[in-house]
């Protein structure tokens, strides 16, 4: 068994292995988190049930983690904490060992990964690309496999953008849903804590372990009634430019769903866009001066303040409060065309950037290229919605991450829909009672199967009329030195796609003697398909010759 | 039967009578109104259910009247809307009448009723007083009996410190209960539209009439359990300056509530006055700029523009958001700081106003006297709280107010437990069964009766021994020419207090043949007092000489 000591040490490993320093801020000694591992290990050993025991947990730097200093990406900033934050002491609680914390775009400021006076950081999969930010060591510590999972903040985009980029799982759960308490605020009135994770399952797992009672979960919206899921997907024309080849990953990825059973449904991207371009061209950016404003002024030049997010910063303090005023009461009729347009849909799906530019752009034109960047996250804390960012297939090489966006106090839903985009649809070939018209047929189409194509199977399986009821053919390899003497004929099949989940329904019902396994089909192609135990054809006639098993039933005499 | 259209009539009759034309920016022909009477009228002997028939109705200035001009107390500011904003839509559709539209202090930036072009509004009863603001004429219309309702608007206090200076009921109604449409916003995150009215239950069925559904509402307080009505006071340290006897008032009226049965309950002031503290030092002024700051810059030195209030909004301009962001955070740890020490308490009772203030006095300060006027009002807006504003007697010949405040959408219990204080307990002199220790004593207990002394009847009575059971005694009055030959005597008599509701309960479950009337006591001063119906003396034995049913009792031989 993995104990907690042996994951940490291989976290150090991983750390020596891959050589980016950058990711960390504060990286603890190896012995510290050894022993805190130890204690771990002996705990589960004593017969405590900790649901993390070992899990290795990366810190973004701007959340207090007890005896490190916290930063916020900025050495002069830092301050060392004596309480971990709620979010990092539940995570303690429940078996996770803390590694260290990682490298932020400062303040919090920033999607890009690169405003830090630690260093830029650079992306896990292309070093020459960014990383993604604000939580940018995070996400790169979760992809690289040091860490199993990080903790991250959004308040625009910041736990999303680095996971699209570097090709994991982010959660942006629903605002005061995890508490905020020791962490440094950006906008406090839109800051969440996010995780980050190289799985849905894991990410969830985290998320539910930190969430803590709230009064606003009384907003909860009701269950609701079964059916596909409802998603929401704008025209592309509603997305604006986009990367080469992302327009039809976001289609794919669209397609995907409906695949798996969804329906899709249009959805008016203006509102959404609108708010988006609020964030940094409005007033919204002056609560980030109310954060940190005075500690900037009081270090003009400083080198340990990024000049880009001190200018920022900086320029805020000068917005009136009489705009605020007005882009909130903007802002909240844009809410209403929102929550108007998507209407009874579970989620919005959209991509989770538009495009992933190099270290090399960003610093061409460090305010443009960012603020791109959150054209499609901005707008989810503002309208106090959750989100998951998931991974949705590579592009030229690189990772494309898609967004389900929904009312608040939905996460678990719409964990549960990204689902259906990481687990896409499997596809099963039948030969017998499962065919189009057959007896079987509805099985498929209860769980969400779609006839994809009909072939044959390749020329190396004989078939037999087996003893079932109803009657079913029992499917049987020969060819490269199958069982029977002779070679094997083709038989038809269809292609069926089902979604993975409904594959697995479908095997978790079936009846002996049948069994599930891996068919070749003409074309050389492998699919799951039907087989049977060997001892259902024993004394079963062999009916290879009809070459389907509708010819063999036509074939029968009538009764 | 008095017609809609009579009841307009004497609207302009005591309009003439009354010669304040300060009260009106757009008085509408009588020839009009009475048109409009005449159709109500019509509608009514058509059988049209109309509950509000014939009120006259008088319209805040800032708020949509179709065909008069709004003007928000400023005539460069005026536009002719075409329809009724929805508050006065829903008061036309049931019955009512608009006489016109009212003064105001400009933009309702103010709590004086100075504040205006068209004149300064004296108060109803005191002419060198002023009436409170900003909705000055609304409440002096109907102070003075020309209107029956009006409607106010209320950001801080507007629709409270008027009430409370001119005598009347003023109902400052949860954010989002009433449509704030069609006006003109001070600061739309505030503003309410509320109603004035010379009784709680005109006030509170107007404004039943006007609420809308809202998805706020959902966040309604549950139903409370029976149980004393609880209401917060606080001690008079906290409540500071007040004006001379005004201290007394305000205990005064905590009495009468713990005498209607309330328990009253400690309560920590200084979150609410903090926060009150927060509307005019701090960023909050800045949505006034929002509303109306690009007309005033537009319009320097315009002689329709209020100085004083043209000030205020403009100096508002340069308030920094960052500075907002900040007050909005204190303001909602005050909140919660507000709520915490409100507890389970139903209600928190306050003066309305420290003070009130002459023409004089605001001329010589403009803004500090304004700004003292609001310590107790501004916090339940910014806390999101409601409030009913009632008279609670006279000081020094001018009417002293009080205001029942409490959580959002509890407004129809904050109404009930004002009554208590408008229904001030009433005097009941028990002469018999109902006497401390007596059998029939526990009725008085069970409907919140309090033994306020003991005493005897004036020398004009006598006692008569009658045919009921339990046993009861008759009295009957003889001086000054009464029934019988000769002088009465003397009767021991208890008063007691009860609530008015309580001794309307008491007096609907009298038996025959008690009665209830008006008995001298030996002061010279008359209660309400048990006498009996006159046949029931009729042969009965006079028991006058033992003084006392308790004495008459004792005296009888034991059985």
């Amino acid at each position: 068994m993995t104990t907690a000591v042996d994951r940490v040490r291989a976290a150090y490993a991983r750390i020596a292995q891959v050589d980016r320093p950058e990711v960390w801020i504060a990286l603890r000694p190896q012995a510290d988190t050894e022993s805190d591992a130890a204690a771990v290990d002996a705990r589960v050993a004593a017969g405590d049930r900790l649901p993390l025991a070992g899990t290795v947990l990366a810190v973004k730097g701007n959340i207090d983690v007890a005896g490190l200093p916290t930063t916020a990406g900025c050495p002069a900033y830092a301050y060392e904490p004596d309480t971990d934050a709620p979010a990092v002491a539940r995570m303690k609680a429940a078996g996770a060992v803390v590694l260290g914390t990682t490298n932020l775009d400062q303040f919090a400021t920033g999607l890009v990964g690169t405003r830090s006076p630690y260093g830029a950081v650079r992306n896990s999969l292309s070093p020459e690309h960014v990383s993604g930010g604000s939580s940018s060591g995070s996400a790169v510590a979760v992809a690289l496999g040091i860490a199993d999972i990080a903790l991250g903040t959004d308040t625009a985009g910041s736990g999303r953008v680095p996971a699209a980029f570097n090709g994991i799982v982010g959660l942006k759960p629903t605002f005061g849903l995890i508490p905020t308490e020791g962490v440094v605020p950006a906008c406090a009135s839109l800051d969440c804590v996010t995780v980050f994770a190289r799985t849905l399952a894991e990410a969830e797992q985290a998320m539910s372990l930190m969430a803590a009672p709230s009064g606003r979960a009384l907003s909860a919206p009701a269950p609701r009634d079964p059916g596909p899921w409802r998603i929401a997907v704008p025209e592309l024309g509603q997305l604006g430019p986009l990367d080469p080849g992302w327009a039809e990953a976001f289609e794919a990825a669209a397609q995907r769903l409906a695949d798996a059973g969804a329906e899709l449904l249009p959805v008016d991207l203006a509102p959404f866009t609108e708010a988006a371009a609020m964030l940094y061209e409005g007033a919204f950016v002056a609560e980030r001066y109310t954060a940190v404003g005075a500690f900037i002024d009081a270090h003009p030049g400083s080198p340990d303040l990024d000049p880009t997010v001190a200018g920022i910063i900086s320029r805020a303090k000068d917005i009136p409060a009489h705009q605020l005023y007005a882009d909130q009461q903007k802002l909240a009729s844009l809410r209403v065309r929102a929550l108007a347009t998507l209407g009874d849909a579970d989620a919005l799906l959209l991509p989770t950037a538009p495009s992933h530019p190099t270290l090399t752009e960003v610093a061409a034109d460090p305010l443009g290229v960012n603020a791109r960047l959150g054209r499609f996250t901005n707008s989810t804390n503002l309208f106090d919605l959750a989100a998951v960012a998931v991974p949705a297939g590579d592009v030229n090489r690189l990772p494309f991450g898609v967004m389900l966006i929904g009312p608040a106090f939905t996460d678990e839903r719409l964990v549960r829909i990204a689902g259906l985009l990481n687990n896409p649809p499997l596809q099963l070939a039948v030969i017998g009672a499962h065919l189009s018209g057959q007896p079987l047929n509805g099985q498929l189409l209860a769980v969400g199967g779609r006839l994809v194509r009909t072939t044959t199977t390749a020329r190396a399986y004989r078939l037999y009329a087996l003893d079932t009821l109803p009657p079913k053919p029992g499917l049987v390899r020969v060819g490269e030195g199958g069982g029977g003497g002779g070679g094997g004929g083709t038989i038809e099949a269809e292609v069926w796609q089902l979604p993975a989940e409904g594959l697995g329904m479908f095997l978790a019902a079936l009846p002996r003697p049948m069994a599930l396994g891996s068919v070749e089909l003409a074309d050389g192609s492998f699919v799951t398909g039907f087989l049977c135990e060997p001892q259902a054809v024993e004394g079963a006639r062999e009916i290879t010759s009809y070459g389907s098993w509708r010819a063999y039933l036509a074939a029968l005499p009538r009764p």
